[in-house]
């Protein structure tokens, strides 16, 4: 935020539940709240701050691509999260997939950096960043997820690329983090929404001003504004030096860099939401506004591209999650979904986070197809591809067409692996 | 493990339950389990591998020290976690602290390690890493403390530099992290462990091989043999590719690049265990196989060397943690122990792992001093340093002894910060 806009505070009123917050600021904007130690190290020496063994090879893959609705103007960012190796619940922050529309992520000062908070509210605040973390925080497990993900085309939008296709390119665009903040409702409480709000506008710093509407009952939810991921500040990836977090929503809805929460009374059609995210459908209509992630699962090992070497025992694992909730349930087959049995799942299973489940298989060294399959404790349960078809109305064909002609968001089915004899693992979807 | 010892596996026997493991490797040493595709980008660049803003500027502080027992040969790491600026419960595995104990990380190439179990069993085994992990993992949250942490007398062992004292200087010495494996009882459980076995030694890959010998019982309870750590492989200074994690006992018993098992029927005396560890008191007797560590917490923020800019509200936060099980309360008191309140504790709680507190708290100006006091749920509580000097018979001067002189090893008083009325924090402990 620049200067012009820190200049705002001199007519903002400020809250009063919390002494003291938002009013010491205003007379040194760019005072930190603690004045720690000096490092005595270079950190740059791996002793200060530690890297990955150079065999470590993984790394996200993606792409820098021209947007095609604002030639020369827009760019996306899409790289994805290498699933096939992943452990635990936890993606490292190095790897956290990015999806961004618009340039380069900010290099944003953190002292510089302001939240304002304004609009339909009572006492309208501009917060530091050292204003935000001396309020109560609160440490939460969510997945964030493109709602691009997994789209049936695959990333290219070339279907015919589809068997080769690793689970980092066909599932590669959700991570999960343990994000540390404080609640939203806990800021909109401190401002005091007026009766008449319904919707909040959440507005990013980067240059292309990413903004997305999102209805006040969720944002007094269990929204999060985070300034931290994984034990240390947001990566510039992911929003530093603060983000929103709206818990199982799309992935769209976490504003990154974010600056500016206006408090409104009906949603703003803002860029994003509509014009690239209301999912357009054969017959011309959309499907706008479409929030909620549904009950997912993936077997990451063994998964495309790999190749077991040999007969034998294998645990076959995977991650599972909902928008809905926590996951209660993973069946596993290994019969091309004729027979299913309930996995382990691995502990903490939290709302709205990715759940590792576990399955002990004895390969026999046959053509064998591997699935999951995930319940939320909602009672929801992940579709195969052809139940997907027929809750939307569409033939198969429909998701052979590459994203610009027709955008299957949240697609969500079983994602089925073929083990051929020779041990290669293809995908089996289509 | 060096070509020599490969040549071992040509008389050791297999295990049955998990067919086909263990096996394969003899014929082809080298092969990975999955040939993954190849990475698309340029691992350096940051949209393949992320790095932290570079406005975060949290190191390790330490040193390399020769060490004195044996001049010239060995040298010990130090690097202490940033407490200070800690969120939630996760370190980054790039701020996780480092103690070591004889030259640099050795650089392992994960395809030529092996995992060797042999001694007092019915089939010694040779695992290489692939085979590790085709077995059913586990996923646990759990801390690693070296036992020297919090010494009273400071990191420095000169207690004319603790009232400047850090969190990171003082308590630094442990880290928190998601430790991905399999059950070292598993592993056991395939090698046939005989009747009059009571400890195993486990051996590291390092020039120095640390050994450390642990009681059979609590190596079939909870153990781990660990490749992960925080969603990704282990770093290389906490044991790439392979280490032991020993939950809730001291870090020496953390075994990293875990090559060898031995299982046998007493404890072997390894040279730390029989040296530097067991610590020594005043009238010349030691503690020996000192192993949990005990419940303990301290305020990672405000801390010493912050400071408060201002009156008004402060979330007061820290750690609380404790080798004997979960942390059951964490108390707070903002008056030099006079009375004390229940911290809020965040989610999750797991047992031996950190736990995160927070305690709402209006400064008023005034010179304050901030202590908490945890309780696990053994009902063990914190002690104050004067109920510590009282349990072990020694007199206050015991504390301020540098550690080469009297080593209160496995230190966990009741840690006190003062604010003064400038907003200064210093260590209020001696």
């Amino acid at each position: 935020m620049t200067a012009k806009h820190r200049g705002r505070r001199d007519f903002l009123r400020k809250g009063a539940a919390f002494a003291g917050l938002a009013a010491g600021a205003a007379s040194s904007p760019g005072a930190g709240l603690f004045a720690a130690d000096s490092p005595a190290l270079n950190p740059n020496d791996l002793h200060a701050y530690g890297q990955r063994s150079s065999f470590e090879k993984d790394v996200r893959v993606g792409q820098i691509a021209m947007w095609p609705i604002v030639p020369g103007v827009q760019r996306d960012y899409g790289f994805r999260t290498p699933l096939q190796d992943s452990l635990g619940i936890i993606t490292p922050a190095s790897l956290h997939f990015i999806i961004s529309h618009g340039h380069e992520p900010p290099d944003i000062d953190p002292h510089e950096h302001r939240l304002m908070i304004h609009g339909m509210v009572d006492r309208p605040l501009i917060f530091t960043l050292d204003e935000i973390k001396r309020l109560p925080s609160v440490s939460r497990l969510h997945f964030v997820e493109c709602h691009g993900n997994s789209a049936a085309a695959g990333p290219t939008g070339d279907p015919r690329k589809l068997p080769t296709a690793t689970v980092q390119e066909t599932h590669g665009l959700t991570s999960c983090s343990i994000w540390t903040g404080v609640p939203l409702s806990l800021l909109l409480g401190q401002v005091g929404v007026q009766k008449r709000a319904s919707w909040i506008v959440a507005e990013g710093t980067e240059e292309g001003k990413h903004s997305k509407s999102i209805p006040l009952e969720k944002a007094m939810d269990d929204c999060l504004i985070a300034y931290g991921q994984n034990g240390e500040a947001l990566r510039p990836e992911q929003g530093y030096p603060l983000r929103l977090l709206v818990p199982g929503w799309q992935g769209i809805n976490n504003v990154k860099w974010l600056r500016r929460i206006y408090v409104v009374d009906e949603p703003y059609m803002a860029m994003m939401e509509s014009t690239k995210y209301p999912s357009p459908r054969l017959d011309g209509k959309s499907r706008w506004f479409e929030s909620e992630m549904g009950p997912k699962s993936v077997i990451t090992r063994p998964s495309g591209g790999q190749r077991l070497a040999q007969r034998g025992f294998y645990e076959i694992t995977g991650l599972a999650w909902s928008g809905g909730g926590a996951v209660r349930r993973v069946e596993v087959s290994v019969d091309g979904g004729r027979t299913w049995k309930d996995a382990r799942l691995q502990q903490p299973i939290a709302p709205k986070a990715h759940t590792r489940f576990g399955f002990d298989w004895t390969w026999s060294g046959e053509e064998s197809v591997l699935q999951s399959r995930c319940t939320d404790d909602k009672g929801q349960v992940q579709p195969t591809i052809a139940e997907l078809a027929k809750f939307w109305g569409v033939g198969m064909d429909y998701f052979r067409m590459p994203p610009t002609t027709a955008d299957m968001g949240n697609f969500n089915a079983i994602q089925p692996w073929k083990i051929s004899r020779d041990g290669s693992v293809t995908n089996a979807l289509l």
